[in-house]
C-alpha cells in the first residue's frame, strides 16, 4: 500500500472510533458493534480514488509547499467523509436496484440479518459527516461553506437518483425516454457533483479559496463526472466482473445506460424492436440478445471513439485554465480515470 | 380549520413551490410531478403537532408581544422543516417496519409506481431542509446553530432508530432484550428529541437565545418525549385504528413497546411461556393470545396510573422552572398529549 493509502487508513479507524463513542448518544455494546462492523464492511472497501483526490487537490494547491501535520490531516478527514458520503449512497442504491454484489463481496443489504435495517444504516452514514465536520470543522471560517458545500451536493445527487430512477419507472418501461440529454442530466447529477466536483471543492474550502470563484474548475470537473459514467455504464456491461467487483444488471434493471442511449440512436428498426423487446427483462437470454446487438452496433468501437474525443476535449479545457496548480489537479483525475478497467 | 393552521398551510405552499424550483437542479415536468405528489403525500397530513409548536412556543417566547410578520413566518418555516423531517423518517420507518397505514392511507412505499423508490424520496425529504434554511436563515447569527441542531437531533433519531432495529432483529427474537432502560434509550433518541426538544429548541434560536443554558427545558421535554411514546404504544394496541389512521403492528413486528416491557416485568412464568411463544408472530390467534395477557395483566390500569404519575411529575418539574414563558410553553405542550386517543 502506498504511504498516502495507509497515512488514510489511519485516519479512518482515528474516524470510527470516535464515531463509536460519540457522546450525542448513549451506546450499549450492541450497537457498537453493529456500527463499527456497518463501517468497515461499508466505508473503506472501494478504491477510495474520491477521497485521496481531497488530499492529492490540496497538495497541488498548496504549490509545492510542505503541508503541516494538521493541514494533511484535516484533508484526509475531509477525504473521508466523500467516502462517507459514497457508503450512504451505495448502501441505499443497491437496495432500490435490488443489487447483488458490490466491491466483490454481497451489498449490505444481503448481508444475512441486515435486510431492511440498512436503510438506517444509510441514514447513519450520512449522519456521521456533520458529526465528523463538527468535530474538525467547527471553528474554522469556512465551516458553513463546508456544510452548505454538502448539503448542496447531496441533494444533486438525490435528484439525480431521482431523475434515473421515474426514467426506468418499473411496469412504464418506456425505451424511449432514454434519450441523450435525459441520461446526460442523470449522470450530471448522480455521480459528477459528488465524485469530481466535492473532492476538489473540498480542497478548495480547506485551502481558503471561496467556490464561487471557480465555476470554470467546476464545468470541467462536471464533464469529466460525465465521461467517468460512461465509462461505468461501458465497463458494466463489457468490463470482467473479476475487475470490477460487481456483476453488472443494468440491462435487467431497464437503465437508462450509455450503451442502450447510443443504441438507441444508432439503431434501424428490426433492431429497435429487438431492443425493446429484451431489455429490462431478468431474463438471461433477454440480456444475451441485447449484448448481441451491442456488439452488431459496434458499441465497442462508438466507446473507444467517445473516450478519445472526450479525453481531447477534456485535456484542452484544463490546458486553458489560467492557474497552473488548478491545471495539475485536473490533470491528475483525467489521468487516473482515462482507459480504466475496472 | 383555525387561523394559525390555515395561515402555516400557506407557507406549506410557498415551500413547496420554491423546492420544486430549486435552481441547483434542472428539472424536467416528470421530475417536478413525482416531488409534487411525493411532498403532497407525505409532508402535510399529519396533525402538524410538532410544526405548529414551533410557531405557539416562539409566541410565547415573546411574551405577548405582537410578532412581525417576518417573525411569524420565519417560526411557521421551521415548523415545517420538522414536519418534512417527519415526513422523512416515517417514509423510510414504514419502509423499514412493512407497514401498510400511516395516517389513514397507504404508506408511500405501497403506492403504485413507487415501491423502493421510496427510499430515496426519504433522502429527498431530508435534503429539502437544509435548502429551506439555507434560503431563509443564510444570514441569521444562528444559521450555523440551526443546520447544527438539525443534524444533532437527526443523528440521535437514527441512533434511536438502531437500538430499535437491533433489538427486535429478524431471527434473533430475544423478548428478555426488551427491558426497561432500553426501552427508554429507544424512546427518547428515536422520538423525544425530534418531536419534543426540536420545535423549542428552534422557537429558542429564532428569539436569539443559545441552547446551551437550556438544559433543564431540554430535560423535562425529553421526558414528555417519553411519555408521549408510551401512550403511543399503549394506543398501538389499545387505541381506535380509525382516529389514530393506521393499524398497529407492534406485537406482530416484535417491537420493544411499552405494553411489552411492562407485561414481562408483571407476568408469572406461565405467562412469560405464552408471551415468548406468541409474540413477533404475523398471525392473528397469536396477536389475540398477547393481547388477552394484555388484558389479564390489567395494562390498561397500568397504563393510567402511569399517564397521571407521569403528568403529575411534569407538572411538578414545570412549575420548579425559572421562566415564566418557558413555562408557558412546557405547559401548553403537556396539555395537548395528556390523555390524548390519537
Amino acid at each position: 500500500m502506498s504511504d498516502t493509502r495507509s497515512k488514510f487508513m489511519e485516519v479512518y479507524s482515528i474516524l470510527k472510533s470516535e464515531l463509536l463513542h460519540d457522546s450525542s448518544f448513549e451506546w450499549t455494546d450492541d450497537s457498537r458493534q453493529w456500527v463499527e462492523r456497518m463501517l468497515d464492511y461499508n466505508v473503506p472497501g472501494g478504491k477510495l480514488n474520491r477521497g485521496l483526490s481531497v488530499v492529492d487537490s490540496y497538495k497541488l494547491l498548496k504549490e509545492g509547499k510542505e503541508l503541516t501535520d494538521d493541514e494533511f490531516f484535516l484533508a484526509n478527514v475531509l477525504g473521508w467523509c466523500i467516502e462517507w458520503l459514497q457508503a450512504y449512497f451505495l448502501v441505499l442504491d443497491d437496495i432500490m436496484d435490488s443489487s447483488h454484489k458490490r466491491r466483490g463481496q454481497p451489498c449490505w443489504f444481503r448481508v444475512p440479518k441486515v435486510g431492511l435495517i440498512a436503510v438506517n444504516d444509510g441514514v447513519l452514514l450520512r449522519n456521521h459527516i456533520p458529526r465528523i465536520l463538527r468535530k474538525y470543522f467547527r471553528e474554522k471560517p469556512y465551516y458553513v461553506d463546508l456544510l452548505d458545500l454538502f448539503n448542496e451536493v447531496e441533494f444533486q445527487t438525490a435528484c439525480g437518483q431521482m431523475t434515473d430512477l421515474i426514467t426506468t419507472l418499473e411496469g412504464e418501461k418506456d425505451l424511449s425516454k432514454c434519450s441523450s440529454p435525459i441520461y446526460r442530466r442523470i449522470v450530471q447529477y448522480k455521480t459528477a457533483y459528488y465524485s469530481f466536483y466535492l473532492p476538489v471543492a473540498c480542497a478548495l474550502l480547506v485551502s481558503g479559496e471561496k467556490l464561487d470563484g471557480h465555476n470554470d474548475v467546476k464545468n470541467i470537473l462536471i464533464d469529466m463526472g460525465i465521461y467517468f459514467q460512461v465509462q461505468d455504464d461501458f465497463l458494466d456491461c463489457f468490463g470482467n466482473p473479476e475487475f470490477i467487483g460487481k456483476i453488472g444488471t443494468d440491462i435487467e434493471d431497464f437503465k437508462c445506460s450509455w450503451l442502450v442511449v447510443k443504441a438507441l440512436e444508432l439503431c434501424n428498426d428490426g433492431q429497435k424492436k429487438l431492443l425493446f423487446e429484451n431489455y429490462g427483462k431478468d431474463n438471461p437470454s433477454c440480456v444475451a440478445k441485447v449484448k448481441e446487438l451491442y456488439t452488431e452496433l459496434n458499441l465497442q468501437g462508438v466507446f473507444s471513439d467517445y473516450e478519445r474525443q472526450s479525453y481531447e476535449k477534456l485535456t484542452k479545457s484544463i490546458e486553458a485554465h489560467p492557474s497552473k496548480s488548478v491545471r495539475e489537479i485536473l490533470k491528475s483525475f483525467l489521468g487516473k480515470i482515462y482507459k480504466r478497467d475496472k
